[in-house]
This record gives structure tokens, sequence and C-alpha cells, in this order.
């Protein structure tokens, strides 16, 4: 009994909704859009990974360490694991690959009908989405430092001298909120499934 | 027609639920409980909001200027609105408190039964827990090289200086924290009551 995308709405095991005002979406897209996001938030949380994991940057750079003598050319390295945020960042962003890929199993299984397993994962998605933003918004803060520099804490920018790790870390960070905004999304798109079947 | 709270499950409008293995909590409470949690954000953000607010903080630190003559007497202030970060975290609380007040009229109204304004504020509740956990991560981040420093950035600790003026930040981001799992709560209420709704 296939059921048409926006005309009488239709809930997950074929029996007939209630009208709700809202439009109801064919189950086998809200399945497809679940595996796709699920999906997707595996990928950015990868990348984010990746892409900091591989931001470590050395430089040669000129200390004055008397001032009447010439500077000295030092080896200086700049790494994500010297800055706790980043440290957090990186942490948050592999468990939520890790939780992404074991939900996209549990999603599959959920659908068999089970309330519980379906609850756990709605549970899991918020903590996960929270944790990301968290993460997301600590490594910004530390970033954004390290490109302007802030004259009032006397704390010297950074991106001046790796400029490609800090390119690295903002395109991190950004795709890191890209997968946070899609565990956002998955969160929206269950309510909304689960709103379009309530009565 | 009045439901008993834990043993056979019955929804918002009297009928029959379906039996889901998780127990039904009575509408009433359900009622209540969004009240509340959306009072306790309304507390929560507000708190923040005065506590940082506060954490203005002039010390009169010593500083060389030239090596070779003593240090001199310097009137140094320390403001939330120095930090980006901070001030992130100000405007979302802000937000998140006008939201609160707003949100818990709308929650009234929308228990007269429209779906697209309970939709609205599953939304706005989402998007304001992004934003909250976002500037909680900022904060802390900036507040963790606060306190201890950090000698590969060398951004040097202010927390020895601006002891009572980190106080308060702690405070408020603590604070900040449970007004975001607040939100996290409230949309796991709205969910929970959702399935309990749904067949």
């Amino acid at each position: 009994m296939e059921s048409s995308s926006f005309s009488k709405p239709s809930n997950m095991d074929g029996t007939q909704g209630i009208e709700s005002g809202v439009k109801v979406a064919n189950p086998r897209t809200v399945r497809s859009s679940d595996f796709f996001l699920r999906f997707l938030a595996l990928i950015t949380s990868l990348v984010a990974i990746i892409v900091l994991a591989t931001s470590k940057e050395t430089e040669i750079v000129p200390v004055i360490v008397i001032p009447t003598l010439p500077a000295i050319n030092v080896e200086l390295s700049a790494k994500w694991q010297y800055v706790q945020a980043f440290v957090f960042f990186m942490v948050i962003n592999i468990i939520a690959c890790v939780y992404a890929a074991i939900s996209l199993v549990l999603s599959i299984a959920s659908r068999a009908g089970s309330k519980g397993l379906l609850l756990m994962l709605i549970i899991l998605d918020l903590v996960m989405m929270a944790l990301l933003f968290s993460a997301n918004g600590a490594a910004a803060a530390i970033g954004l430092i390290g490109v302007h520099g802030n004259s009032h804490l006397r704390w010297n920018k950074i991106c001046n001298i790796f400029g490609s790790n800090c390119q690295h870390v903002v395109a991190s960070v950004v795709v890191s909120t890209i997968g946070a905004s899609v565990f956002l999304l998955l969160i929206l798109l269950t309510v909304v499934n689960l709103q379009k079947r309530s009565h």
C-alpha cells in the first residue's frame, strides 16, 4: 500500500495517519533522509578529524632572547595537542564519528518498531549535538584569538606565523559545525515524524 | 476522565494510548514539567547574564616598561566586553532569557492543540540549545586558558591577577550550562510525550 508524498498522511507501518496540518512525507523518504543524515554526520566528523590531525606545522621563527643581541632562529611547531580546546574538539569528533557509524545500524534496527531503541537514539543524538556544538564553540573561540589576537589579554595572534595550521583549524571547525547541524536536523526529522504519527 | 499515572497509558485528549514499553506520565505532569523547565531556563540565563555583567574588576598591576628601570604600577581592568567569546556568550544568554519568557506563553498556547506552534517551539528550543552550548564551549575554552595559560601559544594566565573576574566567568558558564541542559531536557520531554502519543 504505497502512499503519496504530500496528500493523505500514512505512518511508518503503513496505517492511515491523523490529519495534522503539516504535510506528511513518504515513510521511505523519512528512512532515506535518516540514513543519509547519519552517513553525512559520519563523513563530516571523519573529515573534521583528518583535517585537524594533519594541521601540524613547523616554522623557523626569529626569537629575541637578549634585546641587545640579534634574534636567534628557533624551530617552533604548532600542534592541535597543545591546546585543550582542540583536544576536546578532536575527542568529541572521534566519538561523533564512531556514534554515527553505530547509530546507522541502530537506526535500521529501530525501524523494526522498538520505541525504546528509538528513544535511546534520540537521547544520544541530543547529547552528541550538545557535545559537538560545545567543542565547535571552544575551538572557534581559540581560533578567533589565534587569528586576531587580543590586546586586552595580551594574547598575541598565532596565525601570522602558523598560517597553514590555522587554515586547517578553521576548515575543521566549519566541517564539524555542519556535522553538529546534521545531528540537529536528525532530531528535527524524528520529531516531525513522531508528531505526524501522534494523535 | 482522569487517567492513572503509571498503569494504562492515556494520551493528552483522554483516548487510550498504544502500549509503548515506556511508562506514560500524567498529561498534567508533562505540562507542569514543561512550564517548570522553561521557567528554569529563564532563571539560569538571567543569573548567567547578571553574574557575567558584574564581573568587571580593576587591579593595580606592576608593569616593566624598560628592563633596567623599576616596574611602574598601572591600573588595568578586566571586562567581559574585551573578549569576543564572552560577548557572544552574553548575547546568546540574553536571547535565551527573552526566548524562555516568550516560549512560556507560547507553550501554554500550544497546549490548545496547534501542531504547527508546537513544531515551531521544538525548532526554536533546538536552535537555542545549539547556540547556548556553542557559547558555553567558547567561554569555557577562553576561561580555561585564563586560569592555566598556555605556554605553547605564549598566552599568559590572567586569573592570578583578575581572580574575582575569573570566578564570575566560571560561575556564569556553569549556570549557563545548566540552562543549556534544561533546553536539552525540554526537547527530550517533548519527544517522549510525542512518542507516547504516536502509533
